[in-house]
């Protein structure tokens, strides 16, 4: 059983690295005739992932691309790439890296002609690497705080940060023009809302300047007269020149997670990739469906993909992964040949070196054995130290991607 | 959209009434065998539907019954039942009547010949209305509140209740002896472990007088001589004049839902029959998979069976149906077509006169013509009466059965 689990989890991380992400999309159709006949090629690249994906891309493109530029988080720069400069910028706040990388972007872009085109590659944490502010980036910060604290939510303060940037809510694809623009995108947001990834530099923007205003006054935001003017500019609500793909996230994760169970002989289930509730409860109704089909006659995968939450009551160590395969332990102590496993793609679950847990029939009786309960475990948030007595760790080798998590229950027939 | 999931509701819900539920029984080939040539034939009908139960029995099976007895909750009895006793008890507290109605069942199986016959019809509360204790009723009392001030599990509290009572734990079929006892249960406990509803009173009890003997010294209970005693008596472990069938459960109310929703053209899909987590959860997680299959080109029906849990913080109305459909509302504002449907089989949530709730892409503009918050309602435990705004309690008319509720989710395609 672990070894299937473990399989299968392994082959869907493998297809959302950013190797494979990156290798898809410059191979595809479209990316090909893109670049057909084109004039220049501009590489920029944005994110936790950046690098690595700006060197796949460097690689498989080689001298086709006349200029690159990388933007990453500090200490994520491996190497140099022949011809692209690389920058490390603050995350997950934007400091004066993050600007100077994107000035940098916005000036390889400017003066293109019509037949040139520029390869943006997208990674998480892009939305903070990757900033222009129309004002001060102490102001900026400034106004986030104040919208924070009057309880204004995340589409009202979206909205307000994407007019007062020279890059989001589409901007980044209007300076490119003429030329275009073509993004592919690694994706950690769930629901993979374009315009939501790295708030969306080359997507036309659905939130209006009327609506930012509205959010101002509504809570009595204090600004400057530059916000102010900037906030009356209309972001682009069309763009002729931009392309967009989402070439790795959870989506595909689940896709390959599904294949690589097929192949091992389940039928899979896809119940959710959208996953965002309360860590244990997932894990607990998940152990629902376990003992629901213990009769049943087929081998069948249940796939669940996203990002759960914990609201951390108690003082152990975790992650909500390790959370989520612990609160499922009981339901599957009485389950023959069923488990639950439940990773990080990234490769790390909270603060430990693990990036998920895994539990079976069996763990509820390793626990007994060392006179351990689970609720106690579950109480204090310790679901770390709980799966290492019942060798429930999954390790999956260093971070190389970041599109959530997926969680696994097989019951084999 | 909503009359598909009101129809399927109302037919999952008339699959799992007491009188479908006991004609199913006694018109099964096994109750013709059961009772072929035989003897006397006593009919004895325990718990909430004990008066249903016992009168559909009485009339398909007439003139064969011998003797009859219904112990059920107070103001349950609706009529009288020719040949048959009835008795109301304290629920869900046993009183002297609940002790009264058991000692009759137990002289009506008084001196029975082998080919004499037992049938007992078991419904919910069947537990508590049903119970000869060992000792006295106070004592039982306050040994059960010892043991949970201790924190003793579910598991432990029955250990020791069982060998505290005459009828619990086998013991009842042990008595009907040597006459074969026929039970035909309508469950309301999750999982349908025969040896729990009702405390098993035909069913060989698995826990020991050793285990319940640890559990008095492990919780250092303070206990009679005439307990002690009773404690170091061994339950029945094995009955050879039993026959024990569920007859309708949650199992058979998802089952009836599956089918329903199959002749309106759906394909379905049952998640469990035994969710037992937090309702807002819960929805919320139907809320994920509604999401994530709107691109799905088939009609599916998601099927989750169960009794989900409500921790109340607020001071709302509500239940933990209407708890649960509220909580999807803001996942399925984004899904045409799609809608969730809640309900309890005993056609009321909580302690209010809806049954459940409802809620579709329509829901959630609704509450935002009115400016009502989807967080504020549920954080008040309030979703009676965020329903009642956007017409979204079910009614399914006077409680008829109760075997837990169920949860639909229908994509339409």
């Amino acid at each position: 059983m672990k070894e299937d689990a473990i399989k299968i989890v392994e082959e869907s991380i493998k297809a959302v690295l950013p190797d494979r992400a990156v290798e898809k999309a410059v191979n595809s159709k479209e990316f090909g005739d893109f670049i057909d006949g084109c004039g220049r090629l501009i590489l920029i690249s944005v994110g936790k992932a950046g690098w690595k994906m700006a060197d796949v891309a460097a690689r498989t493109l080689g001298e086709r691309i006349s200029e690159g530029l990388v933007v990453t988080k500090y200490h994520h720069v491996m190497g140099e790439i022949p011809g692209v400069q690389c920058i490390e910028a603050g995350h997950p706040t934007p400091d004066e890296n993050s600007v100077k990388g994107a000035r940098k972007a916005l000036e390889m872009v400017e003066n293109l002609s019509e037949e040139d085109r520029v390869l943006l590659l997208i990674s998480g944490g892009g939305s903070a690497l990757f900033e222009v502010p129309a004002i001060t980036l102490e102001e900026l910060q400034n106004i986030t705080g104040q919208l924070l604290s009057c309880g204004a939510d995340i589409g009202e303060i979206n909205t307000i940060r994407k007019h007062l940037s020279l890059v989001k809510g589409g901007r980044f694809a209007e300076k490119c023009a003429p030329a275009k623009v073509f993004a592919c995108i690694l994706s950690d947001v769930l629901g993979d809302a374009v315009d939501t990834i790295a708030s969306g530099p080359t997507v036309p923007d659905t939130s209006t300047s009327e609506a930012a205003l509205k959010i101002v006054q509504k809570y009595n935001i204090v600004l400057s007269d530059e916000a102010l003017e900037a906030l009356k500019k209309e972001t682009p609500k069309a763009l002729d020149n931009s392309y967009v793909t989402i070439s790795g996230s959870v989506r595909e994760l689940c896709k390959a997670a599904s294949e690589a169970a097929e192949r091992l002989g389940y039928e899979t289930i896809l119940l959710t990739d959208g996953m965002n509730g309360e860590a244990r409860e997932i894990g607990a109704f998940m152990g629902n469906i376990a003992e629901t089909h213990q009769k049943d006659t087929r081998s069948v995968a249940y796939i669940a993909g996203g990002e759960s939450i914990v609201h951390i009551k108690g003082t152990g160590k975790g992650g909500r992964n390790q959370e989520l395969a612990l609160a499922a332990t009981e339901a599957l102590a009485s389950c023959s040949d069923t488990c639950l496993i439940s990773v990080g793609s990234d490769g790390t679950d909270g603060p430990t070196d693990a990036a998920g847990g895994y539990v079976d029939m069996n763990t509820l009786g390793m626990f007994k054995e060392k006179n351990m309960r689970v609720s106690d475990y579950l109480e204090n948030n310790d679901a770390h130290n709980a799966l290492k007595a019942s060798d429930g760790l999954i390790f999956t080798g260093p971070p190389g991607t970041n599109v959530n998590d997926v969680t696994i229950l097989l019951i084999k027939r």
